[in-house]
């Protein structure tokens, strides 16, 4: 293994790079860093020391979600090449190409989704949104920034009151924003033009996976049918759904659901906390992603683009 | 006004007499009294006296429910029995025959609706509740009397975690109990078989007047086909919607749903706290009344039968 | 047959007295006359004048829908009276009564209408109405005059765009009035608070008969779920639908929707004309009506307390 | 007990009197004999006298429906003029009334219904019918003898293949039957202009329980929106479903679904039979009665009408 | 500038050429004549011409829909080519390639999608169109050639009539035509098989944009579940919406809904006349295009086909 | 023709050669030999010669649905590899690369199905299954190999009962299975947690072509919004779909739903038998196909990849 490529494998793997982008856009870059340093003196050599670096970098962190992405977004491109046969020259070249697309498309994904995204607010749109997304948010801000003027109606998300740092970013853009408790969704959302949320996750068949209650809100604006929209990075999109995995939903403490002291009155009982809920595509009119807004449903056409149709074997063991 | 109905109604204006039960059963006691202790000569002279009464026992607690309903109930007969030209001595009797009715159906009231509710409990069965209802909770107490094994989700209830009361009631009772965040309510639908809540009031197309976020666990009933069922007494019901009232949704301070330091962090908001949300008829299979179980719809018809078809008029002056 | 009943029923005939209410009050007014003019001598006779008189009514007028439920509600209290063996002056007594309540309930119907309706219009509402009912028009009015700041959208209403005289009716009145096409509904809902209309006939189990595109409107509205709220006089509840009649849809001449010339150079096609349409009760939110606001499905019980389940011999040949 | 009572009470226990109209006129003959011939000297003795005959009878076959209906129905009337405090000559008058109301009401009740819905069929009109409901026949028929040209299609109903007995009845008749299986329901559902069928039981909330498969076709009729009508004398309404009773889905023997050979080879399964299912009322158009046509929702009136809110208490043990 | 592609240029902007068919086709044989009579020596100057004509031709009629998307089909190759660094001769004879698909494909467009659409109408069907639009009109008049015996219901699409026209050419073919009010809609809809409409616009999501009262149409369709198609070149897809623009909804003048004199006789009101609507895609069974028939999602999957993820600065500047 | 591939031919002629993924393999294989025998000396020849073997095989079983797509697959990479211009060489090389990819996807596509369904099926899941789908077995026996617990209630499937095989099936594998009439689907549907089903045939706009019932069952899980799953070969997949075809649904022998004796007794009616039913894509959740999980709506991205925008002529007349 290379030492820059293994310091970076350390870095993420240290978490002294995190963020989804970040880890992204260092996994892609090691694998440009492994091909462009290789000596390799056949294509099957080559491929293997590009699998090397993919394999040691995937296992730095087996949770996150835009790691393995990232690797198997540039591998996919490795194999095409490999198949069709391309020279050593032409192979590295084209690996090395694949990582500054992938690098180049993360960093300004926020930003594209923000531009796309706002075009779809109107002047006076009152807009809901539930946690606090930076894709979400960008989408807001933006249309803030062309002049719209818009209201914000954010919801306090139990249990981690992540609506308090969305009400303090939009209102330090200057932006009209009501807080309210969860409960209150359906209460105001005939007031809302829009819900607008972000996303942990995209699945195969236009699932969004996302916070807790973002599946609630979609059903409260599906019954007065107005528009649901989600700002995802493609990186979000998850193809291990293609080959049937369920994304996991994480159970997390009933500490922060209560307080030990609250919870000794209470007496025997069970606390729940599961921290995402699964959003059917037929709650969703559009995901804003930077290649473009999609319909639910399009999930598996930008999935089939970013990392074909590969089987289980492909998409894990590499 | 009689001395000893004076008294009832000092004790009502100065919450000395509290709850909606034992309220409503005070004024229908004070009329009974004024009807036995009347000394009118003629059956006129005898009604002015009951109005006089009923005005004085109204104007005690303005924005009462149970109140107002308790004592149209009695003045419904008085003015039947009067226009039915009852002889004075039928006309007292009339009166106080229907104080008695009214007490005794009240004292019976959340009995009754446990026993009834809690047959359509079934052995297995788990149960989601939200806020913290009387009613609603004989009905899971008494099935769980019953011997049958249920199996309890309480919503916490924002902004005031009244689930952490219901949960401790439940608990207490040996019933199993899971507490979960209001965000978390669709995510655990498909486990439950059945909702039951209670009501603040119902109205006259059937709707349901209760604590914020009861619309939104109905609607997340509605989606999976699951009974959403609801505990009140008759005298819940609402008169005043039949000649077009609505009720008041009242919004609470907002130093309920965040603490005054972590608003001040967050900067220039607004923070909105309705308490009550209204859903719809179409989302309730039925309501459970100490008279009986009847669909929404049927609303109307405990109206009229306690209330009769009364004016604007009649309702509020008397 | 009196002089003065046969000269009622003429003025009816003739189509000296018009409008549905009007006509309701002429025809319990000549069975009032008929009952204080009786030189009968038996219960039985009396009845007999009074059937005669309630027939000679009826015939005058086959298609009026106010003219048999004013004579059925009169005749319905005769039968109980008969029934309940009443003394012969009683029995009089009993149906000039029953003649009274109609008309006095008559003449306040469309106020009584405004008045409970205008209180579920809310500041700052925009309201959708269709073709030109004066119940509706008497809500709107009614809240506009309460000091509400209102804003209307008024449908053409083809074919014969009624909606010009609601549009002028209400520009009168200094309220905000849009008026559009019948297929800008759905392009303007998510814009409406509420949606008013008023009806032809209601059926037994709340459907609403009204105006062609009226059950297009309720559709539009059901899909952002949005109150669709009915102002109908309970003399247009249709006591024949009962004993399963059908209400009749009349088809109207082509020529209310196409000019002869043009039709002329379209060649040859059919012009089909419905003018009425049929609204289901589950797209109904409430029926206002002068007795007090009832869900759709409340109509039964309408029905019930004005005509009692009568059998088609007793509806139609009385 | 009056010997001529007794004998009825035999004949009902040992299934001599049989089918649910019938079982119910005997009963409230039993109670009409035993009024007339009572010589009781009090009211007080004369309720006795009644309320033992009323027990007797209604032991006699604990499962049927409309047996302690028949006998409520009376023994409401009875309570009524007792509390009334009629004297004892107009207590035997008014309960022999009722047993005569019941009676001509339970005779006509399949005539009625059948006059009353036919008239919903419309020149032309294709129907889809389950299982085998003489309600549900009566209509269809009743339709084809006024001339009106009728297709219908009929379910073969499993597990029991009721729907060849219904194609054998209408085919007798000379109506045009097509037979489907259960599996069909759908595929042929864009072809049906009404759905009618029968009813085990009417529930208070309007809920229908009927021959299972009867809520899928319920389904299937909601999905394209045509009417889905029931046929159901009145006497079918259960009032112990005020009282929060379930009606109990009876699980019928396995080797009505399949042949006890072929199970063998099939291997170690369990095979379910469950009779009947629950059409929720928003599935519901209309119910036909004898009385006349209703919502489902109307259901709690007529429970009302006929027996009154009565507590378990005076329900189940008289 | 070349002068024969100027001269196609003039004729678009004075609108000699018209028809958003014909006007793509002359955008794309400009851009074919420009790759023909170019003398570039490289592929980058050559790359620059075309760009120079691209913007010049798109500059003609900055509102066209067909003309831009035309035009960026062709750019799309020519980019494709200049970065798979073809030859200058190759990269010629690509670009003129595309020209020459583009141009086939459209003539073709509205026979194809005739002879597809026609396929899925069957013997005997009742087909029910909005407005005038030729796509939807090839399908039907296509069928009626192929023998099958069809009737069609045509609204007359206020405010403009444009159903006259339908009618006319629908009746000149033979057909059996109903015209009805666009108020009938839902009054006739149990009578239809299949909805058959036109597109101005299909929108990234799959949603429709189309002539005002569409999506009420698409409404009662699905209200009844009855296939709801659209007809509509590839040309109308419109890739504006993948970076998130909205398509504007005209505004048209008053006059068209109604006439001054009557307009000043009705007094001071507001009329509004939005030409299009938007159909969301969960009403659109599906998509006849000249290229097969799709799901309303599988949009996204067209215009990648025809233009990639082009950024905006791609699509608009070019 | 070659006598290898006509022999080939004449055993799927002859059906000594059956079952559609044998039928799809061997006529890949005869293209393959056709390739590799080819003594072809142009490009133009070799083509000819492949495309009369092409259509020697499809003539071979004109009904079945896998034989033509086979081809198709083939013909489509032959066709493109002949417009690419490439060598004789290359173009026979490609082509017998696509019919091994064909035979090898097809080899492995139940046991990827069966791997990639079954993750999405968890521990204590009870599953509904319809008729007997190897697809959708596989998926099951693949979940219970896995160590999962799960339960399975098997419809009948009437008339021809696949759900005793289905059920024997399971049993053997010793999975918990319970055998229901059809007609209890909607009976035991809240019991359930996933509908997994098979496929005749996926239409272009995701619609599933499978066993009469299936699209009750689809509706029944709609209603209660439990996962429907599709578990479906690509080749089912229907190309013609795109060009507007419409899948036929045959209608079978009256003798599979009654017994001729029986139907006599019954007299004079029609029996019906259509053996397949159209589930619309809106009540699916995921097709699971040996590529991968897609939504319906990617129906159209697989008939893409697979076989390209054929026109009518290429598809049928190749």
């Amino acid at each position: 293994m290379d030492e820059e490529v293994e310091r970076i494998a350390e870095d993420i793997e240290s978490m002294k790079i995190r963020g989804a982008g970040r880890i992204a856009r260092a996994a892609a870059s090691a694998l440009a860093i492994t091909a462009r340093k290789s000596s390799a003196t056949s294509s099957e050599e080559f491929v293997g020391e590009m699998l090397d670096a993919a394999r040691r970098l995937i296992a730095t962190r087996p949770t996150a979600v835009s790691l393995p992405n990232s690797v198997r977004f540039v591998v996919k491109r490795l194999r095409e090449g490999s198949k069709a046969r391309l020279s050593l020259g032409s192979l590295k070249e084209h690996v090395i190409e694949a990582s500054e697309i992938l690098i180049e498309g993360s960093e300004q994904a926020v930003t594209r989704i923000g531009e796309y995204g706002s075009k779809m607010i109107e002047e006076g749109d009152t807009v809901m949104t539930h946690c606090n997304s930076s894709a979400a948010l960008e989408i807001i801000k933006t249309a803030h920034k062309q002049g719209k003027k818009i209201k914000v109606y954010a919801t306090e998300t139990r249990p981690l009151f992540q609506g308090h740092i969305t009400s303090q970013i939009l209102s330090k853009e200057g932006i009209d924003v009501s807080l309210i408790c969860d409960n209150a969704v359906r209460f105001f959302i005939s007031k809302i033009d829009k819900v607008i949320v972000g996303a942990d996750a995209i699945a195969a068949n236009g699932a969004l996976i996302n916070k807790i209650g973002t599946s609630l809100v979609a059903l409260a604006a599906k019954e007065v049918a107005i528009p649901f929209i989600v700002g995802a990075e493609t990186i979000k999109f998850s193809p291990e759904t293609i080959v049937g995995e369920l994304i996991k939903i994480e159970e997390r403490p009933w500490s922060e659901v209560i307080n030990p002291e609250i919870l000794r009155n209470i007496g025997k009982i069970s606390v729940r906390n599961p921290s995402f809920d699964v959003t059917p595509p037929e709650y969703i009119d559009m995901i804003v992603t930077e290649k473009g807004v999609i319909p639910p449903q399009g999930s598996i056409q930008i999935l089939e683009e970013n990392y074909g149709w590969m089987t289980p074997e492909e998409l894990f063991i590499l």
